[in-house]
């Protein structure tokens, strides 16, 4: 996959989301195991979308014994009925999630909240990450794959392996308001030899558009060596029945070259001083990866993150950041030029890019390398 | 009400998540009348509770044509069952909330998400304000009252009056952890001549224990001026309805008692420098309220923070903050002593109060006063 390009450049890798397994061991085996109830019972408790048919895959290998895993907890093929919901109904009730499409795809839906909205009215992109890590880790846990960690498998956890991500690319085509309700579907492929592709399509669920499309690339990381480890065979079994053949955003319109590192010549605003705050970090005392948004738009004009949308945004995560740490913020920011031509166009002149740097202050250590795309809200502006 | 005691020494009131409302008006409008649906179809596809019994009190000035507003969308007595849900329904099914008690209460229920905890694991302090900002909200739009404002009736919309909030309090008796179901309940009752308070009581949903308590209290003011306004005959016959004699937290238990202003030499530790982030901004690019707890905590020592819990909480709100301006964190910490003697006791080792105050770093005008109450983590500790 093309967005695995940038893996083998990368020595040390580093989510922070993901690295809070270590400390959750007893709270995830719970949830896996004793909350879910068994097969039977939730299967009878989802939630469910309405039919959309199945995909053409065959579905043996993932349903019943061939599994690699715990049964799956539901066999919903193509669609199923909400059930009536008692007092102690399993927490998959709540989540509003389900498999769809003979269980390749797993979909949850959200309500845009009152505080997840910014000075725009609309979800944050901070927002949008949110939740697509959420749906993410719901898909791990609902699978039956769940191991002691955050979205590890079991054959992961026993070998004390962690999925890292290396790069995140979202495109943005319209903003959700508070009251908003969306449809997230999440599934994951091979990417490459030794890592995993996630992606996502979040749909308006009233008008059933897709508003933004995301994809990902993951790879194991032993959590106390820190360093990368090859997918063993154990694992790749527990995750390959779930692989589906598909990509969110086509290859023609991703984000994959390489992100220029700014320094203090190339960047055109420098922020410093910018220190995590206690809640900002996350269950590991690392700093949680969706944070870094909000300290990368710091660097930012205030006039663009007013007078644009942020329609597309790809994070390179380089290395882990604690709460001790102060932070610098650079960004540059240039007319989007066209593909074809280096001309000025109307549309260019409505698009905004920026590349971005996170680096420690003392030692200038680079944290994320982000580029972002940005559309006028004016149409007409020139 | 002895939570109002504290209104009558305030002059300037200011709650930044109500204040969005000026710039909000079509977007509230259209959630509040257009995705509801009309009355009918909404009570069919409502999310329900199991049965809890009504309260003892009539429900005539509530349902039908008694009430000043539209018709309830609902008229839940004590229970209802989960319907189908299809693919256009209104959004409402998915918010998860419905009224019970005969109306009087309205309960919201949420999963703890993985963005939403802590380093220690469980839902943060934020979090949970979030959550009852939350259920407020949906508690106004859902009774069909909803103006063009955030939380405002219609009746105050048409007068350009808003609720704010001067003084919350907030009890937690045990935090949540990631994928944990929690119920909300909220209702609201007067407060004196011209306030409201609204309650919540949040339970853990699979156990029904009682884990948190809040109260607050809320006046009129209004959004050109900045001035208190008396509640209007119109608006008093909005809300009385839906009045509830009934306190989440006993006056026993309350903390009621004035909260002391600290300056430089009254406080054990001031952190300055403080400046919101664009992404603490809201709607009306105020800061919103709930972000204040974060530069409360970031005067809080570290192993403070680390080895006790946060298990009560009143802010005071006296003045808003916009991105512009720079902040101060003041904070005193003491042991808790016990009410009835002055004496160290086991348990006042284990119990620390602290008094903060948030300010403007330039002319030291205050924000908020807060006071917080710790609990040792660590049972036995000296």
């Amino acid at each position: 996959m093309t967005t695995m390009a940038s893996t083998k450049s990368i020595s040390i890798y580093y989510a922070d989301d993901l690295c809070r397994a270590e400390k959750r061991n007893v709270g995830i085996f719970k949830l896996g195991f004793s909350r879910f109830g068994v097969p039977g019972i939730v299967r009878e408790k989802l939630v469910v979308q309405a039919n959309l048919g199945g995909s053409s895959k065959s579905v043996d290998m993932i349903n019943g014994k061939k599994v690699n895993g715990v049964v799956p907890s539901s066999g919903a093929r193509g669609g199923e009925v909400m059930k009536q919901v008692g007092v102690h109904e399993p927490v998959h009730a709540w989540l509003m999630g389900t498999f769809v499409e003979d269980r390749f795809v797993y979909r949850q839906t959200f309500v845009i909240r009152s505080y997840e909205i910014g000075p725009d009215k609309t979800a944050t992109m901070e927002t949008l990450m949110n939740l697509l890590q959420e749906t993410a880790l719901n898909h791990v846990t609902s699978s039956g794959l769940a191991g002691n960690g955050f979205g590890a498998t079991r054959e992961m956890s026993l070998r004390k392996l962690i999925w890292v991500v290396t790069r995140i690319h979202v495109q943005v085509d319209k903003y959700s308001s508070w009251g908003d309700v969306v449809e997230i579907d999440t599934w994951v492929d091979a990417a490459g030899k030794n890592g995993m592709r996630r992606d996502w399509i979040i749909r308006d669920r009233n008008s059933q558009r897709i508003i933004t499309k995301a994809t990902s690339t993951w790879v194991i990381m032993n959590r106390e060596t820190r360093r990368l480890s090859k997918i063993p065979d154990e694992v790749r079994k527990e995750v390959q029945p779930f692989y589906l053949d598909r990509v969110a955003i086509p290859t023609a319109d991703l984000d994959c070259e390489k992100i220029d590192k700014l320094n203090d010549e190339t960047a055109d605003r420098i922020r410093s001083g910018l220190a995590p705050r206690w809640s900002d970090m996350d269950a590991n005392q690392h700093v949680n990866n969706v944070k870094y948004i909000g300290w990368i738009l710091e660097s930012v004009p205030i006039d663009v993150l007013e007078d644009y949308n942020l329609t597309s945004m790809t994070l390179e995560y380089r290395r882990e950041c604690r709460q001790s740490n102060v932070l610098e913020s650079l960004t540059t920011m240039a007319p989007k030029m066209s593909e074809d031509s280096n001309k000025w166009t109307d549309k260019t002149r409505q698009e905004l890019e920026s590349t971005h740097l996170l680096r420690m202050q003392a030692d200038k250590a680079e944290i994320v390398r982000a580029r972002s795309v940005w559309q006028s809200k004016h149409k007409h502006m020139i």
